[in-house]
């Protein structure tokens, strides 16, 4: 029996004999009885296990540490104590004892201490509500595109492409480096040289061309040195791609599946969306409930930037037209207009190559959404569906049109407009757990120097 | 509109203006009216369309070509034809027109053409089955899981371990090996030699013994230079893992999650999975139905090895006592029990360190299920949690037991009796749909020597 299904349906277990395994969390032994905190890892916030000389093993049990296993076999009854109910053991035996030297106590932990302990950190109530959100709104995506006919695809890891020509990348290789004195890719395993993808977008957009509706939910790589809070080598990317689907049905497909997995969150991670409420931050339900109910502002990055210079205020950097915008403008734009805003029609020499050039010849119909106290939390584009164009700005970009031709040829055979967005996962998480560093959004984090566990 | 959904509830827009995009999939034109199989790619079998002169662009809507993507607008009507319904056309808008050397006729084309083709095959009837089969089966795999309370987690995809000890894994490095005559790992991205995963079960047990119930659903790699139809570089897998369930359990869990995807599959992907049936491998829905209302057997390597040579039957390769079992015995096996066979207690010699080891000193509680027509489609074991027991055979093996004093450690924290398995996806795939190379379940396969797209 797992003990979010017993705490579920605690009525109906009243007064009934249960069975049930887990670890002790917290336990206050006295001279006639004791207190064990127990949690089987199934719910955040655990049960009350009382015990008393009427077990067989009353000393043996009276000495276990925190972090032991043990299976009871008691009574549900109700509890005297903060909560409603508790278990009254009659049998409590020891699966394993646990050592004092358990670096995971009862007590507040540092978030760079539990790092270095990242394999038993997800025992601690932080990282149980962490990754069981994590892995709630997993699902809360797949449900979500499932639902709607979208066709989930696994586009590579390993490419011997590089999707968007920027984005340092890693390579992967089966030569033996350390003693080679030349290297020869005709002789790696793939027979080239291939790395590890850093989008699945472009080959999406084959499935797209297919199916109509796709997403991909995949790990991807970047090799940056940037050793920042939100910054990880490894991370995961949720790619939609949307046939007949233009820049403003892109940002109502981004604005309703952002809005659903935020809902989805709240209503099936309920006890960890409240412990990190309390504990992580304060304000975090209402954060996540305004998200849900808002109406998305569309304005363009020309209006954008008129916005920001109209304002009067002193940025540290000046915003300017034709140009990115800097976290503090994004900040204020967002409480500008008190809720998430899509930015539109970039300019197109800082975007990247596949999006849909606009008219005006200057601007490409790709879209940023910022979310208050999030920042930029999915991109997306309308891509470039007309075959000569897109041509031509990739021999602009001195792009290798050749290897390319499969992508191009999508614009030969049936092309349609087509649009899609991206979000980084990691960054929904940390916007949905309140917890600020990537590394604690991650199991085992992949960053600068460090591949541990 | 997605056309599976006009499908769905065809009935309710019988005779109504609907409004549609999507290509050309066939195209009978005639010279006063004309036919065409359109398909928006949301379903299997597609809608025809009926147009006549009374469209403005009778001429060059008769002119176009398969491949060419159009929006229709028109009244759904009973049809006369072999569908019940199809959709009168009283406008076809050209969204644009297919050149005539398009590769992807309406014809039936060889697999070895259409993997050449890779990026444009998911828009045949095949591959549509194949990669919505996909979809379905992957969702199935997260449903199960979820509504069993189990956490999905995220192990890492870049590693400096190598789980098994085994499998010949991919390197993954940021130096710059054309140019470097001497490697030096300090200066690498992680600081430290790192390759693609194998497995993420070793990480995977962290966080059983965290949540009681967590499953992996992820690529892993292997670079196996084995040109098979059944082996690929790149692969997903998924590996569950469950604290306090012993072999047993595990073994129970295998089921029951194999005949909740199966089933899944055969309720949610019926038409594709007729399709299937049809042109790919007929009796494959008995086939599938069978495995689901089949209870699995469950016997001993020994007693398998017993009755394999008891069987009087000449194979190939003699069945052994403490040895590995042949595809020849997998299939005398499963054809014997007609059905599915749980192989477990093997022999330790032939199985991973982390095994349980049972109190006969010579094997070790690991499982593999055995499925007609299929061969292996899942391997487990219970997880030896025993430290001293654990740390013996790693030594015996000659690992390297500093590196992983983590994965120990979880011997002497909370340890308790757990077991998991690991499915490949890929091989799921092939059962579920009949396609008999891996090559063909996969979007953009990676091979020796193939890492195309």
């Amino acid at each position: 029996m797992d003990l979010v299904d017993l705490i579920k349906n605690i009525k109906e277990y009243e007064n009934k004999e249960i069975n049930i395994c887990g670890w002790i969390k917290n336990h206050r032994p006295q001279k006639e009885f004791g207190f064990i905190s127990f949690n089987d890892g199934t719910t955040q916030n655990g049960i009350q296990v009382f015990y008393d000389k009427s077990i067989d093993n009353f000393e043996d049990v009276s000495h276990l540490l925190v972090g032991s296993a043990i299976k009871v076999i008691g009574i549900v009854v109700p509890s005297e104590g903060k909560d409603d109910y508790e278990i009254k053991a009659s049998s409590i035996e020891i699966l394993s004892s646990c050592p004092e030297d358990y670096p995971i106590q009862p007590k507040r932990h540092t978030r760079e201490f539990l790092r270095e302990q990242a394999y038993l950190r997800p025992r601690t109530n932080l990282f149980t509500a962490v990754f069981r959100v994590r892995s709630v709104a997993a699902y809360a995506i797949h449900s979500y595109f499932q639902k709607n006919n979208y066709v989930y695809i696994h586009t590579p890891i390993i490419t011997a492409s590089d999707c968007e020509g920027a984005g340092q990348m890693f390579q992967v290789t089966t030569l033996d480096i350390e003693n080679n004195k030349k290297i020869d890719y005709s002789k790696d395993f793939f027979g080239k040289k291939t790395s590890l993808t850093v989008s699945g977008q472009l080959q999406a957009e084959t499935c797209a061309l297919a199916y109509k509706k796709v997403y991909t939910f995949g790990p991807t790589f970047r090799a940056e040195e940037s050793n920042t809070k939100t910054h990880a080598a490894e991370f995961w990317m949720i790619e939609p791609e949307i046939a007949f689907a233009d820049l403003n049905e892109d940002m109502t497909i981004m604005e309703e599946s952002l809005k659903y997995v935020v809902k989805y969150v709240l209503d099936n991670a309920k006890d960890e969306i409240k412990f990190l409420d309390s504990f992580v931050e304060k304000g975090l339900i209402n954060k996540l409930e305004k998200l849900v109910s808002s109406k998305f502002t569309r304005i363009t990055h020309e209006e954008c930037i008129k916005l920001l210079i109209d304002s009067g205020k002193k940025f540290e950097f000046e915003p300017k037209y034709g140009e990115d915008i800097a976290k503090e403008h994004e900040k204020y734009i967002t409480e500008y207009f008190n809720g998430p805003v899509f930015i539109y029609n970039w300019p197109k020499d800082i975007k990247a190559f596949y999006m849909k050039q606009n008219e005006d010849g200057k601007t490409v119909a790709a879209v940023d959404l910022e979310v208050p106290e999030a920042g930029e939390l999915m991109g997306g584009s309308q891509r470039e569906e007309n075959y000569d164009k897109l041509l031509n700005r990739m021999k602009e970009l001195n792009m290798d049109t050749k290897s390319m031709e499969w992508y191009l040829n999508l614009r030969r055979f049936g092309s349609c407009v087509h649009s899609g967005f991206g979000m980084g996962f990691e960054r929904l998480l940390i916007y949905l757990t309140g917890v600020d560093n990537i590394r604690d959004v991650i199991l085992y984090p992949r960053t600068t120097k460090n591949c541990e566990f």
